[in-house]
């Protein structure tokens, strides 16, 4: 049995995620989401709602589980006994940056391997940046989020929709 | 079970496909080695040359197979059952075109992944051509082929080794 | 009024360079298509073959010509009287080349601009070669040349269904 | 009538954008400068100094405007009714992000082309910030910013040459 | 005699900086590694620390001498007497950047060149930042840092081997 | 002593090539150009005439030396005792080839180091290639090849000007 470890932000999670998620979910026996805590990073999404928003939107795909890891990731893949790392890649930059990642991750652990998905070209200029960027505008997320948490990123981000109560 | 086919021209192998080999038959249940005919390529080596030396430098890898390929690698990766490609790549070169067959690939058929492995770093400056061009002028190919292959590949390839009763 | 020239060989036409002639000549008034002739490399297609194509597939676009040039390309596009260059890019191999084309044209003539135009995502992945690769392989190209064309194509490429009379 | 729009920063105004404003309006009938509001990013000067530093540079070049713009890039373009958005590139790390800008831009209104003029070589390791970074340390200014605007430049960031009165 | 002087923020020296060190002295007749300061940028180790730390790992090699370097780079080497500036690059990333700071270089100053050296495979994927990131999370620093400054880079950055009375 | 060796096929030599031999020379105490025979390359210029161009734009550079190399660089390099392989990178293309070229060499032989100039930037879209289509199509090659050699590359590349009494 293969188990592979997706980890990431995801603040908020894009079609772009859902995408590599649903395809290495058919390549890999079990796949487990990790939202990895990052101390120097403001997110724009709690990790509870983070976990909430990928829960959601794979809720069809039985063999995904999604949890919040810290540490260094190749460290956390291991504790949780997965075999094989999952990143997506876009464009030379990502690339370059996963590159440096994957090889660092060689030299610390060489039982875990990195396998890297290709986004597919309509997903390919998706970035959580990019669609929270556009929220901030009020522009329209439809082809960037999923449809189960759109209302919610939107009542999160878009100034003109933010939910009573929160500020 | 998870199947994968590892499509190339492989003439020669090198210590750079040995080490893919190794990590994704460890990552898939079974790994298929398909040493592509391509019509418009003047290979060094003949398919049976290249069975034979994928064989030899695979011998201890009970998991992995090789065969002759024929036709557009993700029709035959499909004739022969397996759900995943994979490729090896090293710099942003080779990164653009894999990434140009893959997107291809997955128009053709979506139901077939291409998953990529990055070289580890000794081994990103290895390249069959490389290689080729080493031999031809008598240098030392000792990091770069297998050890069970370096003779076939000299014995071929290096004008001041080639074997008596060839050409 | 601007008048632009979109040079290439278009051995054959894709779809990729159908959204390019679309989007450049929604920006210009006048959009010359050029294929250039290039006696160091061998085409799949006649100059005739090729006009015909591109004839066809833009018959709804009244202010788009094609034509076929020869010599330097700036100097062909100001013998035409265009004042602009137009060029397609999708990745950074092509990127890089372009870049070097289009300052070497800088140097040659400083009143033609060259101006890209950057690939939707859904084309990509594709170019004129891999589409050949596709069809010498019996593959489907439903998603890579415009359908006006698509049986032109195959019957000139793909060996299962060549055309009698031909070769 | 063509109406461009070149949306960016100019923090401040380089060579390099002269360069790019001054073939985009030889092109385009109308050329729009907007320096789009940032909230997210600090800027050495100004609207109102960036604004008269476009127009002091820009005063040979009767169908160039300048304006200050807000919210998504292609929103504003489309409420100037501008056809077509100008962007500058000069290197692989810029293509990559103004690739997913555009891309990102086809999705959120297919009316608006994106165009991009290369950088000319000698203006190619441009930018504002290089520029900044030598202004700060009290260096030679003259071959990256256009000479009408290099004594205001100076003013602001060289600390050897600031205003009486500025703090 | 050639004096190069090799500019960097070495927040900690690592690996790959010794490397380049190691082999631009044997090329040149003198090596001069400048801390070069920079007040955006918040550093880990204070350039006393860095100092201690460049001359521990350089003690072998007599022609190589640390200093701390302020201003524009071109002008403190030039004050230095240094007719060549040094860098090393791993990845196109790099590459880019430092193509950008060299011709900017050549514009300041012609009378000093900017030579390259490519970082050897296996300390291609070595950066500060990796390190520093994998002491924070209680990592092997073994690969990334050299042996004799490694216990001074865990004291000051792993949480659980932090000095006594430093915070 | 620094001896340096800058191999490449310089067919034919090029602004861009004159620069980076300037510049070298000026930073290691000898330069040694070598034509490296390629036998799997066409070249438009014989060995000899590439020697006595290279010969005749250097003759103001009393340290920089012509000759004609064959087998491995790496191996020549030694055989003529340079510590030092240069290389001119233009582009992230040019820099991917060279940094395999420069990790093969450093596997082959550590004691020969290879140092990389950078072009610089009004020479950066320059190659021979582009400069031999410019001939072809009877371009002007004024800004492209050196003056002291320009009319023996036309007389041997553009069709109007052709020498009586060749081919």
């Amino acid at each position: 049995m293969k188990r592979a470890c997706y980890p990431g932000s995801f603040d908020p999670p894009t079609y772009g995620h859902l995408d590599i998620i649903t395809r290495a979910s058919s390549v890999f026996d079990e796949l487990i989401i990790a939202i990895m805590k990052n101390p120097n990073k403001r997110n724009a999404f709690t990790e509870e709602e983070r976990v909430r928003m990928l829960q959601e939107i794979t809720r069809d795909l039985p063999n995904v589980k999604v949890v919040v890891g810290h540490g260094l990731t190749v460290e956390f893949a291991k504790s949780i006994r997965a075999q094989v790392l999952i990143r997506g890649i876009r464009a030379v930059m990502d690339y370059e940056y996963e590159l440096q990642q994957a090889t660092a991750n060689m030299f610390l652990d060489e039982t875990i391997e990195t396998v890297f998905f290709v986004a597919r070209p309509r997903y390919s200029f998706l970035s959580s940046s990019v669609s929270k960027e556009i929220a901030l505008n009020n522009g329209d997320l439809s082809k960037f989020i999923p449809e189960a948490i759109i209302e919610e990123v939107e009542e999160e981000l878009n100034p003109l929709k933010k939910k009573n109560g929160r500020e």
